[in-house]
């Protein structure tokens, strides 16, 4: 009988698809555990692959985080943008609530699926308890957005000072990011009225709230 | 020589002192590292006793967490209750503003001193990354609080349907506790332009954002 082929020191056996493997797992590990709670032992145990392909595709615990949240927060930055462009090139006349809307509609769209929620949450994690290269790569990644966001927000609301701007910027996110990442607490404080998967109604909810709050009198 | 007294396996030594220094060891070990992130052993070496000591005055890790929960988390449901029954006794004439201050401004006020925002901090947690009992132990807390400023809502903004007062309750209990949990992304988003340490315009951007969104019209 042939001995069977030892696999060498280099590449160990792999493909895309064991590469993406790796990705949910992760994804799923991070968002379920947190960035400290998740050790790369446990991501290979969930991808049921070596610890060597985890190792050879992406190097440490911290390179494969910063993959994921890099690869989802491009996406949904990158959604943000074109629609604002779509906005502006639909000849400049939109409403706060059009802005606003884009704003939270890609984040939104990515709670359809398991995997796109598990993001969600692994994002709301990131500011309760982030890993320390989290600051930089949430800049990285979003900093241009909210940038972009604000200066349209402020054609449509000029007479926001820069101050509460930047004020109602960050309460808009956090409002945002606590329906998504806390959604049994709306059920539970409605005792069911209130339907936290029902993805357009959220969108209206969030909406409707953060024009509101946005367009409040200013000090 | 006479032989040193050895502890007897009941009380060992300890004095509500050292049961003082163990809460406040384990609020800050919680507040970093989170409920499941937290080991006995950790806060046994933060707060410099015995782990007998730690057993003997709380039993078990959940009971320490629960006991740390409901002590802070009541003393701002309590503050909140007085605060909004003074507004009702003093002859009903309030506004939503002032309702709203009333709910905030507890948990504003906790984080002048270095514990209370360890305890803010721990709160934001339990949200992304729920210990088991979270649920429970927060309705046990805050539930009468929530339902009593809603009805306070309510009676200043009677237009608004039920869905929509619970999902704008929901909204601005993320949106403060965003501020609160991640007030370096306040400073980095506005460059410095905003200060998250000044708790009196804190409290004025919250409020002010907050009355807006709940004032929005419903749907």
């Amino acid at each position: 009988m042939k001995k069977k082929k030892r696999a060498g020191p280099g590449r160990p056996e792999g493909n895309s698809f064991a590469r993406d493997k790796i990705l949910k797992a992760a994804e799923m590990a991070f968002a379920e555990h947190g960035y400290a709670g998740t050790s790369l032992r446990e991501i290979v145990k969930r991808a049921h692959v070596t610890q060597a392909l985890v190792t050879y595709y992406f190097g440490t615990k911290e390179a494969l985080f910063k993959e994921i949240f890099m690869c989802r927060g491009r996406e949904i930055a990158t959604k943000r943008m074109q629609s604002l462009k779509a906005l502006a090139d639909g000849g400049g006349r939109y409403t706060l609530r059009d802005v606003i809307a884009s704003y939270l509609r890609p984040a939104l769209e990515m709670r359809r699926t398991r995997d796109g929620r598990a993001f969600i949450r692994l994002q709301a994690r990131m500011h309760t308890e982030p890993p320390r290269f989290a600051d930089r790569l949430r800049r990285e990644v979003y900093d241009d957005t909210v940038r972009e966001y604000l200066s349209a927000i402020r054609k449509v609301a000029p007479q926001l000072s820069d101050r509460t701007a930047y004020w109602r910027m960050v309460l808009m996110i956090g409002a945002y990011l606590y329906a998504h990442s806390d959604a049994h607490r709306l059920a539970e404080v409605s005792r069911g009225v209130c339907d936290p998967n029902d993805l357009d109604e959220m969108l209206e909810q969030i909406t409707a709230f953060v024009v509101g709050g946005l367009m409040a009198p200013d000090g």
